[in-house]
Protein backbone atom coordinates (compact mmCIF):
# COMPACT_ATOMS: atom_id res chain seq x y z
CA UNK A 1 0.00 0.00 0.00
CA UNK A 2 1.64 3.49 -0.71
CA UNK A 3 1.98 6.00 1.09
CA UNK A 4 -1.54 8.18 -0.23
CA UNK A 5 -3.34 4.91 0.35
CA UNK A 6 -1.89 4.32 3.93
CA UNK A 7 -3.03 7.74 4.62
CA UNK A 8 -6.54 7.70 2.89
CA UNK A 9 -7.30 4.25 5.12
CA UNK A 10 -7.41 6.77 8.52
CA UNK A 11 -9.77 8.89 6.77
CA UNK A 12 -11.82 5.93 5.68
CA UNK A 13 -11.48 4.88 9.06
CA UNK A 14 -13.03 8.80 10.72
CA UNK A 15 -15.56 8.29 8.01
CA UNK A 16 -17.05 4.85 9.37
CA UNK A 17 -17.10 7.03 12.46
CA UNK A 18 -19.51 9.32 11.02
CA UNK A 19 -21.50 6.62 9.91
CA UNK A 20 -21.81 4.46 12.92
CA UNK A 21 -23.40 8.28 13.93
CA UNK A 22 -25.62 7.67 11.22
CA UNK A 23 -24.02 10.97 9.65
CA UNK A 24 -22.98 11.26 6.07
CA UNK A 25 -19.79 9.06 5.96
CA UNK A 26 -17.01 11.82 5.27
CA UNK A 27 -13.78 11.68 6.90
CA UNK A 28 -10.26 13.34 6.97
CA UNK A 29 -6.68 13.28 8.26
CA UNK A 30 -3.88 15.57 8.18
CA UNK A 31 -0.43 14.66 7.94
CA UNK A 32 2.52 16.61 8.27
CA UNK A 33 6.64 15.10 8.37
CA UNK A 34 4.80 11.85 8.06
CA UNK A 35 2.71 12.23 11.62
CA UNK A 36 -1.01 12.50 11.57
CA UNK A 37 -1.40 16.26 13.25
CA UNK A 38 -4.81 16.61 13.04
CA UNK A 39 -8.17 13.73 12.48
CA UNK A 40 -11.95 14.21 11.36
CA UNK A 41 -15.24 12.79 10.97
CA UNK A 42 -18.35 14.86 9.61
CA UNK A 43 -20.69 15.22 12.33
CA UNK A 44 -23.15 18.23 11.33
CA UNK A 45 -25.95 16.35 12.48
CA UNK A 46 -24.96 15.69 16.19
CA UNK A 47 -23.35 18.80 16.95
CA UNK A 48 -26.18 20.58 14.78
CA UNK A 49 -23.94 22.96 13.12
CA UNK A 50 -22.90 24.23 9.49
CA UNK A 51 -19.26 24.35 10.25
CA UNK A 52 -18.50 20.66 11.54
CA UNK A 53 -17.81 18.79 7.65
CA UNK A 54 -14.79 16.27 8.57
CA UNK A 55 -12.08 19.24 6.82
CA UNK A 56 -12.89 22.07 9.34
CA UNK A 57 -12.62 19.29 12.40
CA UNK A 58 -9.19 18.15 11.39
CA UNK A 59 -7.84 21.61 10.57
CA UNK A 60 -9.23 22.85 14.00
CA UNK A 61 -7.25 20.17 15.72
CA UNK A 62 -4.20 20.84 13.47
CA UNK A 63 -4.24 24.63 13.85
CA UNK A 64 -4.05 23.94 17.92
CA UNK A 65 -0.72 21.93 17.21
CA UNK A 66 0.79 24.20 14.40
CA UNK A 67 -0.94 27.62 14.30
CA UNK A 68 -2.79 29.78 11.48
CA UNK A 69 -0.27 28.00 8.62
CA UNK A 70 -0.68 24.36 8.96
CA UNK A 71 0.76 23.15 6.13
CA UNK A 72 1.25 19.69 5.00
CA UNK A 73 -1.17 16.69 3.06
CA UNK A 74 -4.60 16.84 3.76
CA UNK A 75 -6.87 13.80 3.02
CA UNK A 76 -10.56 13.52 2.84
CA UNK A 77 -12.64 10.56 1.87
CA UNK A 78 -14.94 13.26 -0.46
CA UNK A 79 -13.82 16.06 -2.65
CA UNK A 80 -14.58 18.91 -0.50
CA UNK A 81 -17.54 21.80 -0.57
CA UNK A 82 -16.67 25.66 -0.73
CA UNK A 83 -16.22 26.05 2.69
CA UNK A 84 -14.32 23.53 3.15
CA UNK A 85 -11.87 24.27 0.20
CA UNK A 86 -11.43 28.05 1.45
CA UNK A 87 -10.56 26.69 5.10
CA UNK A 88 -7.53 24.55 2.99
CA UNK A 89 -6.47 27.42 1.04
CA UNK A 90 -6.87 29.91 4.31
CA UNK A 91 -4.84 26.90 6.54
CA UNK A 92 -1.56 26.96 3.62
CA UNK A 93 -2.23 23.07 3.07
CA UNK A 94 0.16 22.32 0.35
CA UNK A 95 -1.13 18.92 -1.18
CA UNK A 96 -5.11 17.88 -0.91
CA UNK A 97 -5.76 14.48 -1.34
CA UNK A 98 -8.88 13.41 -2.49
CA UNK A 99 -11.25 9.55 -2.34
CA UNK A 100 -14.64 10.05 -4.21
CA UNK A 101 -15.59 12.82 -6.19
CA UNK A 102 -18.37 15.41 -5.03
CA UNK A 103 -20.20 16.15 -8.86
CA UNK A 104 -22.57 18.18 -6.18
CA UNK A 105 -20.57 20.46 -4.28
CA UNK A 106 -17.14 19.75 -5.11
CA UNK A 107 -15.41 23.03 -5.02
CA UNK A 108 -11.58 21.11 -5.84
CA UNK A 109 -12.94 21.02 -9.53
CA UNK A 110 -16.16 19.33 -10.00
CA UNK A 111 -18.54 22.42 -9.43
CA UNK A 112 -15.95 24.86 -9.21
CA UNK A 113 -12.40 25.07 -8.99
CA UNK A 114 -11.11 27.06 -5.91
CA UNK A 115 -8.03 25.25 -5.84
CA UNK A 116 -7.08 26.79 -9.22
CA UNK A 117 -7.96 30.24 -8.36
CA UNK A 118 -4.06 32.07 -8.00
CA UNK A 119 -5.82 35.16 -6.65
CA UNK A 120 -6.31 33.32 -3.65
CA UNK A 121 -2.82 33.32 -2.33
CA UNK A 122 -1.53 30.48 -2.12
CA UNK A 123 -2.32 27.25 -4.58
CA UNK A 124 -2.69 23.93 -3.43
CA UNK A 125 -1.69 20.77 -5.33
CA UNK A 126 -4.74 18.26 -5.54
CA UNK A 127 -4.32 14.36 -6.36
CA UNK A 128 -7.64 12.44 -7.18
CA UNK A 129 -8.65 8.99 -7.19
CA UNK A 130 -6.74 7.48 -3.88
CA UNK A 131 -9.25 4.48 -2.94
CA UNK A 132 -12.06 5.84 -4.78
CA UNK A 133 -13.63 2.89 -4.91
CA UNK A 134 -13.79 2.30 -0.79
CA UNK A 135 -14.63 6.22 -0.41
CA UNK A 136 -17.96 5.84 -2.79
CA UNK A 137 -18.81 3.03 -1.33
CA UNK A 138 -19.52 4.00 1.75
CA UNK A 139 -21.00 6.93 0.80
CA UNK A 140 -23.54 4.51 -1.68
CA UNK A 141 -24.31 2.58 1.50
CA UNK A 142 -25.35 4.84 3.33
CA UNK A 143 -27.55 6.91 1.11
CA UNK A 144 -29.24 3.28 -0.03
CA UNK A 145 -29.74 2.36 4.00
CA UNK A 146 -31.67 5.79 4.12
CA UNK A 147 -34.12 4.99 1.38
CA UNK A 148 -35.14 1.13 2.51
CA UNK B 1 -30.49 55.30 9.58
CA UNK B 2 -32.01 52.60 8.02
CA UNK B 3 -32.57 48.42 9.08
CA UNK B 4 -29.38 47.32 7.19
CA UNK B 5 -27.41 50.50 8.26
CA UNK B 6 -28.05 49.70 11.70
CA UNK B 7 -27.17 46.54 11.78
CA UNK B 8 -24.08 47.13 9.74
CA UNK B 9 -22.89 49.83 12.19
CA UNK B 10 -23.09 46.61 14.97
CA UNK B 11 -20.81 44.64 12.96
CA UNK B 12 -18.93 47.62 13.14
CA UNK B 13 -18.41 47.87 16.20
CA UNK B 14 -17.29 43.92 16.12
CA UNK B 15 -14.97 45.20 13.84
CA UNK B 16 -13.68 47.79 16.23
CA UNK B 17 -12.94 44.83 18.71
CA UNK B 18 -10.44 43.27 16.05
CA UNK B 19 -8.87 46.55 15.36
CA UNK B 20 -8.01 47.12 18.67
CA UNK B 21 -6.44 43.55 19.40
CA UNK B 22 -4.18 44.42 16.17
CA UNK B 23 -6.27 42.39 13.76
CA UNK B 24 -7.54 43.04 10.86
CA UNK B 25 -10.63 44.42 11.60
CA UNK B 26 -13.36 42.54 10.18
CA UNK B 27 -16.67 42.35 11.93
CA UNK B 28 -20.02 40.54 11.35
CA UNK B 29 -23.54 40.00 13.34
CA UNK B 30 -26.26 37.78 12.24
CA UNK B 31 -29.98 38.81 12.16
CA UNK B 32 -32.42 36.92 12.52
CA UNK B 33 -36.17 38.35 13.18
CA UNK B 34 -35.14 41.54 14.14
CA UNK B 35 -32.57 40.37 16.97
CA UNK B 36 -28.82 39.65 16.94
CA UNK B 37 -28.60 35.77 17.13
CA UNK B 38 -24.74 35.81 16.31
CA UNK B 39 -21.84 38.00 16.62
CA UNK B 40 -18.04 37.92 15.39
CA UNK B 41 -14.88 39.32 14.41
CA UNK B 42 -11.71 38.56 12.93
CA UNK B 43 -8.98 36.74 15.41
CA UNK B 44 -6.83 35.01 13.32
CA UNK B 45 -3.65 36.20 15.31
CA UNK B 46 -4.92 36.11 18.64
CA UNK B 47 -6.15 32.41 18.31
CA UNK B 48 -3.65 31.54 15.62
CA UNK B 49 -6.19 29.35 13.79
CA UNK B 50 -7.19 29.80 9.95
CA UNK B 51 -10.84 29.56 10.63
CA UNK B 52 -11.11 32.42 13.03
CA UNK B 53 -13.12 35.00 10.60
CA UNK B 54 -15.69 37.18 11.61
CA UNK B 55 -18.17 35.33 9.78
CA UNK B 56 -17.59 31.90 11.06
CA UNK B 57 -17.46 32.86 14.67
CA UNK B 58 -21.06 34.43 14.21
CA UNK B 59 -22.30 31.78 12.25
CA UNK B 60 -20.89 29.10 15.09
CA UNK B 61 -22.61 31.32 17.49
CA UNK B 62 -26.00 31.44 15.64
CA UNK B 63 -26.03 27.78 15.03
CA UNK B 64 -25.61 27.23 19.27
CA UNK B 65 -29.03 28.97 18.80
CA UNK B 66 -31.04 27.68 15.72
CA UNK B 67 -29.12 24.93 14.14
CA UNK B 68 -27.80 23.92 11.75
CA UNK B 69 -30.00 25.88 9.22
CA UNK B 70 -29.56 29.35 10.70
CA UNK B 71 -31.35 31.15 8.05
CA UNK B 72 -31.24 35.22 8.55
CA UNK B 73 -28.83 38.02 7.27
CA UNK B 74 -25.57 38.55 7.94
CA UNK B 75 -23.97 41.42 8.13
CA UNK B 76 -20.16 41.90 7.52
CA UNK B 77 -17.98 44.47 6.86
CA UNK B 78 -15.71 43.33 3.97
CA UNK B 79 -16.48 41.10 1.54
CA UNK B 80 -16.48 37.55 2.31
CA UNK B 81 -13.38 34.76 1.54
CA UNK B 82 -14.18 31.71 -0.34
CA UNK B 83 -13.96 29.62 2.96
CA UNK B 84 -16.96 32.40 4.38
CA UNK B 85 -19.09 32.31 1.65
CA UNK B 86 -19.06 28.84 1.72
CA UNK B 87 -19.96 28.73 5.27
CA UNK B 88 -22.94 30.83 4.80
CA UNK B 89 -24.15 29.01 2.31
CA UNK B 90 -24.19 25.68 4.43
CA UNK B 91 -25.72 27.08 7.27
CA UNK B 92 -28.66 28.44 5.08
CA UNK B 93 -28.38 32.17 5.65
CA UNK B 94 -30.97 33.81 3.40
CA UNK B 95 -29.42 37.35 2.76
CA UNK B 96 -25.69 38.64 3.15
CA UNK B 97 -25.18 42.60 3.61
CA UNK B 98 -21.58 43.13 2.87
CA UNK B 99 -19.96 46.72 3.43
CA UNK B 100 -16.57 47.07 1.81
CA UNK B 101 -15.36 45.17 -0.88
CA UNK B 102 -12.33 42.35 -1.40
CA UNK B 103 -10.94 42.83 -4.29
CA UNK B 104 -8.13 39.71 -3.57
CA UNK B 105 -10.15 37.37 -1.46
CA UNK B 106 -14.18 38.23 -2.49
CA UNK B 107 -16.17 35.18 -2.61
CA UNK B 108 -19.53 37.00 -3.37
CA UNK B 109 -18.85 38.41 -7.13
CA UNK B 110 -15.33 40.45 -6.77
CA UNK B 111 -12.75 37.00 -7.63
CA UNK B 112 -15.41 34.68 -7.95
CA UNK B 113 -18.73 34.38 -7.29
CA UNK B 114 -20.13 31.66 -4.94
CA UNK B 115 -23.72 32.93 -4.03
CA UNK B 116 -25.20 32.52 -7.93
CA UNK B 117 -24.18 28.59 -7.73
CA UNK B 118 -27.55 27.13 -7.62
CA UNK B 119 -26.02 23.87 -7.75
CA UNK B 120 -25.11 24.24 -4.26
CA UNK B 121 -29.17 23.66 -2.84
CA UNK B 122 -29.01 27.34 -1.72
CA UNK B 123 -28.82 30.62 -3.12
CA UNK B 124 -28.29 33.93 -1.10
CA UNK B 125 -29.21 37.44 -2.04
CA UNK B 126 -26.49 39.76 -1.67
CA UNK B 127 -26.81 43.53 -0.74
CA UNK B 128 -23.41 45.46 -1.10
CA UNK B 129 -22.05 48.96 -0.31
CA UNK B 130 -24.13 49.67 3.12
CA UNK B 131 -22.03 52.05 5.22
CA UNK B 132 -18.86 51.32 2.54
CA UNK B 133 -16.85 54.51 3.29
CA UNK B 134 -16.58 53.62 7.28
CA UNK B 135 -16.03 50.21 6.70
CA UNK B 136 -13.37 50.85 4.00
CA UNK B 137 -11.63 53.59 6.30
CA UNK B 138 -11.55 51.34 9.34
CA UNK B 139 -9.42 48.50 6.71
CA UNK B 140 -7.68 51.28 5.58
CA UNK B 141 -6.27 53.08 8.45
CA UNK B 142 -5.27 49.82 9.79
CA UNK B 143 -2.86 48.75 6.90
CA UNK B 144 -1.79 52.35 7.18
CA UNK B 145 -0.97 52.33 10.82
CA UNK B 146 1.00 49.04 9.58
CA UNK B 147 3.42 50.68 7.82
CA UNK B 148 4.62 53.73 9.54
Amino acid sequence: MDRDSFFMAQALDEAKVSAAMGEVPIGCVIVDEGEIIGRGHNEIESLDSPLAHAEIMALDEAAKKKGRRIGGTLYVTVEPCPMCMGAILNGRIDRLVIGAENPRFGAAGSVVNLAAFRAFNHSVTVRRGVLQGECSELMRTFFKDLRP
